[in-house]
């Protein structure tokens, strides 16, 4: 090959190695759904656009992978488009597919295909990849494993309870340090935003969005700019600045929200999920009530939350969600949705950085069978055939090449033990068995007796 | 939603019945190749163009979805392609990424990207999933599960063998009846092509390959059709003809390969590998020399293999695979592959239709703990945190609705047991476990031993 080949911009191959810590944590997640009694779906890895687009929002749209159409369809290019520069009218004249943005909006076309043959509340888990056309980074990635609970059914604070008790099953599974989760809820921006005088929440969300990078400096200056008053900017500074306790927090909102007879119910439900948290016992989160959370969705509509990495990480949220009212059918209060997301590649990079992936990752022995000709291989086939059977590892050394040729193999793949048949133990009906770490070498009579004598040793 | 939302084409949603069953078909999959020691790999979803173009064919090529570019870089797209009909051309302007069309060639440039730091042979296992903008049928769709292992390294027929196994250890252990493996080698198809007269084996491979469909009839048909000379024609059957066992075919076609002075290596490879898999003792798998087989993918050199379904079955082949000395380098012989596929959703069909599934998938059973108001639920909730940390499968209903109506709910989920703690069980502090599928219901006393009771009964 004359060129350098590569993994695309952003995505990653994963080696055996990679895969064991992988396929560890993404155990933990499963083992942990299953318990909380979620049940698995998977959805395909594209979609019809028509059901991606208008969920998200504008810039999110733009981010996703679109899929070119096959063969004689790409004649529909529409040039016109083109040519006046509107290009996302231009891809969507030769691509009706994208592959999937995040698990919620496949789960609530899934919700709503599936309507008759799904109890509700319907809890599910999945644990499948997604896309994003984004700027890659230290744990972002283009390509990324997200592993989501849901909950849809009719509105109520303890499916928020619940999830929020199962980020924190999983943090304390996986051994890691408290936790920040942040909570809010998209009803008391909108009431901000009417403090404020603003047509709609969207004015600023953005902006919030970005606190925890730009800081409140940097949200006043970036306000300023859109031309929001100076006076309230002030409010809003006024209201993220608010310190204290979950508890005078919310005393404080209460109170102006009520001077400007603005409906509080959402306040309320923070005040209960937070309570009702306590009492659930949490022990790897801390709850923080921050108005400032505003989260980039565009389908959430009530609560939101947001698990910052630990301290010292610079990896932004490992993991958030929210409700979603009207995403799986507009105005049916049967169907509101609550659900958080792992992200399981920033909490893997925690999970290395703080040394906390199990030692031993995979417990079981591996056994390499020297060659010392094909024609030796029938006396020890059926034994291997035994053992692999009772899932013990065994592999044989595909031709009969030098024995320290074989064992360079054994040490580099990391081979527990070897085990030996050559002409000298055929003749005296003996195996030898060596043992790749500790170099001992134990001899063993009958070689009958080697599926026996192996599975003790492993 | 005004329109009836559908996953596209060709692509399918799993319910939690459905992935209970794929899980365990996957299981076995991947607990077999791990006893091989065959390691595991991931790749990601899709790959440069580049990495994927002429590999396959140019059929395989036009069925591979591409991911069209995304932003501004649509603009370059190539008009004047797309108005002379020069439609691949034109796609390629927009596109620079393919989702993976099978798992081998992302395999190979795996293996060139890393070549320091794998050991040969490298023995990988590889279980993604795949996309081909295929005709949908019975068996057959557009993303798909493949499951592979492949062994990197110096060619040698004991990889070959070692692959039969695999597939012989996994027909087994699901239980299925004895499956034929039709084995052939491209170098062999090379040798008719040459007593053919023919310029290269491509002329006749892509209508061999179609000769469990259409039929020696339409094979016949076909290369007339093609302008070639009836005489051709008659040696070309009399050699697919050839009946008997592996034996005597191998006899007949050596004596005309020797009459013709055409090197017969690939002979004795296909005459070694059929007597060392007897060696090996297969016990699921019959293997049948078949000078019919050509299999469709372009980057194969040597032996290649199929798996039919089982008779009655019209599925196709449930697994197949060949060597490929020249796609992870040109002209390394310490680089030559050998491997095969396994055809996840053909394998799940008859899986199901001969009923080869366990009774039970899942033996954990599962504990609904009734809503009497969120109050009471502090009289249990350190019971359910602890019964889930041991991995005891526990559902809090979300709403203090009527009972009749939670109940419904457990059966509707399949719950094997409810928790009853109303008021009246607090103030005896007692409480009962129903069992849903018996209709017994036990009382306990102590509220305490919830845990210890719970952990009895699961």
């Amino acid at each position: 090959m004359s060129h350098k080949l590569n993994t695309p911009k952003g995505t990653r191959d994963f080696s055996s190695l990679e895969l064991k810590k992988r396929n560890y944590l993404l155990k933990v997640l499963r083992d942990s759904f299953k318990s909380f009694n979620f049940q698995e779906i998977q959805t395909p890895s594209f979609e019809n656009l028509s059901t991606l687009t208008d969920k998200y929002g504008d810039e999110e749209d733009s981010l996703m992978f679109k899929i070119l159409s096959s063969g004689e369809k790409v004649k529909k290019a529409d040039i016109s488009s083109l040519n006046d520069g509107k290009l996302s009218k231009f891809a969507n004249s030769i691509s009706d597919k994208a592959l999937r943005y995040d698990l919620t909006v496949p789960l609530s076309r899934f919700v709503q295909q599936n309507l008759n043959e799904i109890t509700l509340p319907f809890k599910r888990f999945q644990t499948q990849l997604v896309w994003r056309a984004d700027r890659p980074q230290k744990g972002r990635y283009r390509e990324f494993l997200q592993c989501d609970v849901d909950i849809i059914g009719e509105k109520n604070f303890l499916n928020e309870v619940e999830c929020i008790k199962v980020y924190d099953h999983v943090f304390e599974n996986l051994g890691l340090p408290k936790l920040v989760l942040r909570i809010n809820n998209r009803e008391i921006l909108e009431g901000i935003s009417k403090i404020m005088n603003l047509e709609s929440l969207s004015e600023i969300s953005s902006t919030l969005d970005k606190s925890d990078k730009i800081g409140i400096d940097g949200v006043v200056d970036e306000l300023s700019k859109k031309g929001m008053k100076t006076k309230s900017i002030d409010k809003l500074i006024f209201l993220l600045n608010i310190k204290g306790s979950n508890k005078s927090k919310i005393d404080l909102v209460r109170k102006e929200f009520n001077s400007k007879n603005i409906p509080s119910n959402a306040i309320d439900s923070i005040e209960e999920i937070i309570n009702t948290c306590n009492q659930f016992k949490l022990n790897n989160i801390e709850i923080e009530f921050d108005l400032s959370l505003a989260r980039g969705l565009g389908y959430y509509t009530g609560t939101i939350v947001e698990v910052s990495s630990p301290k010292d990480f610079s990896l932004g949220s490992i993991g958030g969600g929210g409700r979603y009212d009207d995403l799986v059918q507009k105005n049916n209060p049967k169907l509101s949705g609550f659900g958080i997301s792992f992200g399981f590649d920033r909490i893997f990079l925690i999970l290395e950085e703080l040394n906390l992936f199990p030692n031993l990752l995979d417990s079981s022995k591996s056994f390499l069978f020297l060659n010392f000709g094909t024609d030796k291989i029938s006396y020890f086939i059926d034994s291997v055939n035994q053992l692999r059977k009772d899932c013990i590892v065994c592999e044989i050394y595909p031709v009969d090449v030098k024995i320290k040729k074989q064992l360079d193999y054994a040490n580099k793949k990391g081979i527990d033990f070897v085990v030996i048949i050559g002409d000298d133990e055929l003749k005296k009906d003996i195996f030898k068995v060596k043992d790749m770490s500790k170099g001992d070498e134990l001899t063993f009579m009958q070689i009958d007796s080697l599926a026996e004598k192996i599975k003790e040793i492993s």
